[in-house]
């Protein structure tokens, strides 16, 4: 399906260089019990957010300079279900890049056990207009 | 990364047998002035919802007989942003069946303009153990 | 507290001038079982957005004048739960129009059965500084 | 129109008894630029859920002990936007209480500013029946 998403997230806590903790809150749970599907990109979109803080490269510093990072593919893998008021962390790394995308790989957890894996794939834009990525990101690729 | 996720959605509307509209909600707008990705998936659900009822196998059916559609895996692929008051077709399809999970492949346009392609797998539980699927889903499958 | 609120929503579907129809998305449901309190206001909003087409000035029409809708203050009172794949009629009536703002009106029902009122203020922004109403609102309360 | 909310949440932070830093993710925002309202409802409810694991309550135990509490009511008044990244402080005190109902008042400040107040009136249930309040909780009003 003409995927650009190539990467494998993995289950070891290791190999990820970033992590955050969210606990779950009352209104991202479903009739099931659960946290609905739809509420994990939000918790992965909180962590990347936090990482590219902790990197010294805010997203905010990135509007302020009119670029604006698009989504273009995501990938979720459900493996166990989340509840209220469970604190999940989001293992985080940027895990590959070209000239224009950059993909992201997630492993969520609650203590020692894993609950998803995911990747999102990203592309830089101004004024609506694809940009290379800027030469800082490719050295943070792990 | 032990993808079941194995289904190509394919572009041509032909291609799938249900289609569902829904117009978006402010709401579900980002301050990037389009649909925040992670809103595409109730989007799906409900289509997903929308086809089984059209199927003659309302979810609120499976839920009365204690079975429980749990999501395993999604893909989305964002090909040009929904805007505000902009009302999408979901197109939908059973696109494959094994014994215990099936993929829906959804192909998301506005008028003629393909916005968005997806899949999700699933699997059904009954108190929250897998089950067989039904015979009846398979006859679906295109 | 310096409520600007002031409408009695009333609980009779004769005392409303518009009436738009949504079904209840399995993503807007909690782990209670039915609709998270949060998730009436999507909905209030989309009846909103319905009316203002209904009356010949959508919202869209609004943005592209760049005029932007404020909302000010809301109450909700939640007296019977909405749930999964209910579909629920929002009453809506603009209920009264000073210089600067105006209240509408809501009644939730599904069939007979009252479900929710609710209560939304508004004013209108350029450029994020209010503005005076346009003439044409203050003929459509009701 | 039959209120029972009749608090005045105060803008002074000395006047409520806990607080609880939230900082606003970027699903958050809508596409005017800032926090959309029915996203507040959310945060009011991380607050509340804190603030009664805090004094030695937390829900998880209520929903042990087969109590769920119901959002009766809730007004919020919205006095200055929330945008992208911003720390919100939600200020909150259990304002009232009755044999079988009870209020919680808010404050919403991001460093010194004012930017909302808001009321949830909340009722106890029990497999769906009002039950009365638990002794403890009227011993916690302020």
């Amino acid at each position: 399906m003409g995927m650009r998403l190539s990467v494998d997230p993995g289950l070891d806590p290791a190999g990820y260089t970033f992590r955050h903790d969210i606990r779950v809150r009352f209104a991202e749970t479903d009739a099931m019990g659960i946290v609905h599907h739809s509420r994990y990109l939000p918790y992965l979109e909180e962590a990347r957010v936090a990482y590219l803080r902790d990197i010294g490269h805010p997203y905010t510093a990135w509007q302020a300079d009119g670029i604006e990072s698009a989504v273009l593919e995501c990938f979720v893998r459900y493996r166990q279900p989340l509840r209220f008021d469970e604190v999940l962390t989001v293992h985080t790394r940027l895990a590959s890049a070209t000239r224009t995308t950059f993909q992201m790989a997630y492993l969520v957890t609650v203590g020692e056990e894993v609950r998803a894996t995911a990747v999102t794939v990203h592309g830089l834009t101004v004024q609506g207009r694809p940009v290379r990525l800027p030469a800082w990101l490719s050295e943070h690729v792990r």
